[in-house]
């Protein structure tokens, strides 16, 4: 019998916000935690959609056309090209699905290396 | 301002077991949730992992190495290829995610249609 993939376990190994942790992967993606808190950058991502679902917190989604506010047990995929900013006034806890590699800022230059837990 | 995807509502708009609705659509996979109860048949996708996260409840995914159990906020892979079947001894709630055609039994024949909600 082997374990399954506790987030909130993978959560509390790190207290870094804004640095998404690996624990998993599916189809070439990466399956990420991250904890996030004050206003990321505004960026897109040319090749892939962005997923996004709140396990703690509110996450608000940024969008040139609108925002999109996440509570607990809700989801949003930001087409790709789209640009957006996610922006966390407390304290959020997410899991995030992109293809291995991608970079979070949309640009390899500013972007956090991702980390297996 | 748009509104995100709220797994807990859209769970609430049905009550079939093993029965998926499709709820979004990321990089050309079905995002669905599924009420589970029971046992599920023995099968396997030879083309895609299979994604599994209990929102609620608990499940078994037996593998013919042992068994994988998931409670609320875990998460588990199945590999391509990789003999398993899904059991909730209670009604169980999750997200999975397949490649938009997946027959959810591994064969097209006794594939039940999913419906978008």
């Amino acid at each position: 019998m082997s374990n399954p993939i506790n987030l909130a376990d993978k959560l509390a190994q790190f207290s870094e916000h804004w640095s998404p942790r690996i624990v998993g992967v599916f189809n070439g993606h990466d399956l990420m935690v991250v904890k996030a808190k004050g206003e990321f950058v505004w960026h897109s991502h040319p090749d892939t959609d962005d997923f996004f679902l709140v396990l703690k917190g509110r996450l608000r989604i940024e969008l040139r056309d609108g925002d999109v506010v996440l509570g607990p047990g809700e989801l949003h995929v930001v087409p790709k090209g789209v640009e957006h900013r996610p922006v966390a006034e407390e304290e959020t806890e997410l899991l995030i699905i992109e293809p291995a590699g991608t970079p979070n800022t949309g640009d390899p230059d500013t972007a956090v290396t991702k980390v297996s837990i």
